[in-house]
């Protein structure tokens, strides 16, 4: 009789064929981070029911690019970077469940499908996207460097068709990078039955964070963003009518698992 | 209080920016079908506990590629056919659950995403790869006519690595594409716990089988296959010991849901 | 000593390192033309000197997205589709040379460096593109048939931004594809030199056409387009003043060569 | 009359459409460099009529991966970065041409059409391809620091075949990165006719090299090397017999031109 491995499909004899390894999941990439605020009405209308706003600040979204190179436990992905990195782009908003405050990924687009696959596992509800964020250099002149007057430039598409463009100036270091994604996470992790009608074969509500966090000097500095239309995406409706800074900084985290806080099924 | 909409995720106010739009979903494509046998031991060792290898030519195996255009029931995606056209390799096998011969999809390789992650919702374990196949012509040097004497070249890659490589000639004319991929399927769908050593989320077995179907004319052949290895894939463990025959046909479905036959969980 | 061989860079001992196998180029594919006619003054402003509008209609463009199949004299290509197939969307407009009148390409986008390098070489101005186009289908619901009412889309990208969008709805059978891209190509060949300030290296205007042409039943309808405005194009200065038509047809050519009509340099 | 813009295709009223600006261009990135010693044939057979071995170490060989921001003198591509970043990997031999030692690039794949259409000025026969290097961090376990122990891999994939996978771990700091890649390039810019059987449009030998160089620390090490046989490829061909080292270091540097030699035309 068969035993069949894989955290995720597919399953296989020897285990080397799913789209990702089991946790722990090692990261560690450089982060840009635009906060900004947006009517609250519009950030509420992406809380499912018993999820509430945040009190203070309710219309606070950071949309944040990542450039990550990830690994698990083997550190093999490192030696074949095609399985190791990705860049990613999402929108982050706080709100509150129980009387806690949480932050909570409301949409995400990623280059790979093991970033995709991990990210469902998470709730972080992923597609896939094109990504791209200027790159700090340290010689030449072909890019900013991690000082005053550094800029930087980040895009966003997804079937062809441009869905953010941010400009970020570096005024300064900063002791953090903001607090819109600087809480546990409230994710939901739901899938329909197969059957048409049927209640969800699975839906939980859960929260994560990440453990051995190690991180580099924080910048700040003023930031645009534009936020643009498309038939198949709702991120502009959080179009920002304040901005409220920029962040970059090196970070690395290891993600080993989560808590589910309730099970609604 | 927010009405989130979203078959699956992301969920948005307006539902536009699901991954995909709900079932039922209708699919028009191409599918060149490559039966052959391999070691009965490596059909086994890929079904779960409790499923049996089918009685009756254990070994065979079924490695399709099919060239689609799907859509909702809105058609919309036809209009803009990044959302509409896809590719995919699958190979599928047969088994008995409960007395019953069922197909099962047991490696598949996808080119977007809203067909990755309907296929998670279907139970194929799919991963994205790039893949190609020959197009029939009707005019012109460059391209197979679909008549006697037609070649067909097929490939599949995944993280830059040739997975699979077919060559399929046609001779004549056939009644059928096979008897490995004829049957209803019998699909996993699995989830684990977001919290380590947690008993799964999610864990069915479902069958399904399209609906509507329509047919074009089919076509049989000589076909020759070989299978790469990657120390990310065990697809080369189903190696060919002997072929049966190549087809091609269109194909015309739909698909609007399945049974749960078992929750493990 | 040794004979480097390569129609194309690179050159290789062996010749199959080059981008393209030498000519002849096989070439069967489907075309969706979209007419139309701009301000006059838009075309003319992508004349070099010396070459003038068309007296007739000067501002009719078409607009073309090709889904191709190509291949060299081996036709080995065509068993590695990878190596075959690209889709590819072109602007054409006419213009008046020496007294003769001629179709010239003055945008194009392609999905594949060797239909890249194969543009370049017969004055193309290619670059690099994502295009997409329905595709007529025969069985199942996912596609429109090559009838009266049948609706295409058809669209193209660009660094991840929108250029063009099209949607046609056949009316009935055409005896033609249009007038725009049906005379001779007329196309600049020029390559800088690769000292600062000093002449071309290369300043060519050739004629080219296709031979062996064998061509499908041709449709015509109803045609809706949008360009879009993007930094790295000027695309969208060609925008339509008044549609024409629309046609589809499954065209096969052979392309072996060209005529150098003058050597500025 | 109008003046059309492009340094290279297309030509455009306004000079936006071409696929790169004018020079100069600087470039800021990360090279990983393998140097390793072949069959000096297999050099040989690599370079035309009239260009000999270098005399010491004739079979020397450098496989280069790159990872560039680039951008012309306006430097805008770096706040839209799918205009700026790319990938490239590249093998280099050295040759003598009427008595002065040079370096020569003799395979090289990008990941964008603006790299491509640059190189093809500077001489570079440049073919699409997928690129992976990894990058070095200093947060987190994802990833080497720029150390004594740091593991770096790097592959090379065109049409979904891996060409190329190393491996190499820095032992210390270094004075250099190597010297096959060290000296004034050669290279070729050849074109051919429209015509069949006529003489080339193009076909000059030109010699380059950066201004501006900043270089950042270099390390070197350990390095392993595969190159794997491809049908479209002659890679393989340049197979190590002997390694020599591997060199990590930052780069920046300026192109603004270089030096017609010889004329063949």
């Amino acid at each position: 009789m068969a035993t069949l491995q894989g955290f995720l499909p597919p399953s296989s004899p020897e285990g080397r064929a799913a789209v990702v390894r089991p946790p722990p999941w090692h990261y560690s990439g450089e982060l840009l981070t635009v906060e900004y605020r947006t009517d609250p009405e519009r950030v509420a209308a992406l809380l499912p029911d018993g999820i509430e706003l945040a009190p203070e600040d309710p219309g606070a979204v950071a949309l944040i690019w990542a450039d990550w190179q990830s690994c698990s436990d083997s550190f093999e992905e490192l030696l074949d970077p095609v399985r190791a990195q990705y860049k990613e782009c999402f929108a982050v908003v706080r709100c509150v469940f129980r009387g806690q405050l949480y932050s909570r990924c409301v949409y995400i687009w990623v280059d790979s499908d093991f970033a995709l696959a991990r990210g469902w596992h998470q709730g972080y509800p992923k597609k896939l996207g094109a990504i791209h964020v200027t790159r700090p250099v340290t010689v030449g002149r072909a890019g900013p460097r991690l000082q005053p007057g550094g800029r930087f430039g980040a895009t966003l598409s997804a079937g062809g068709r441009r869905l953010a463009e941010a400009r970020f100036t570096i005024t300064g270091p900063s002791s953090s990078t903001g607090f819109v994604n600087a809480l546990p996470m409230l994710h939901t992790r739901a899938w329909p039955s197969i059957e048409q009608g049927a209640p969800a074969s699975m839906h939980e509500l859960v929260t994560m964070k990440g453990r051995d966090v190690e991180l580099g000097p924080a910048w700040t500095g003023t930031v645009e963003l534009d936020l643009l239309a498309s038939p198949t995406e709702e991120l502009a409706a959080l179009a920002p009518r304040e901005m409220i800074a920029g962040y970059h900084r090196s970070v690395g985290v290891t993600f080993e698992g989560g808590t589910c806080i309730t099970r609604i099924k």
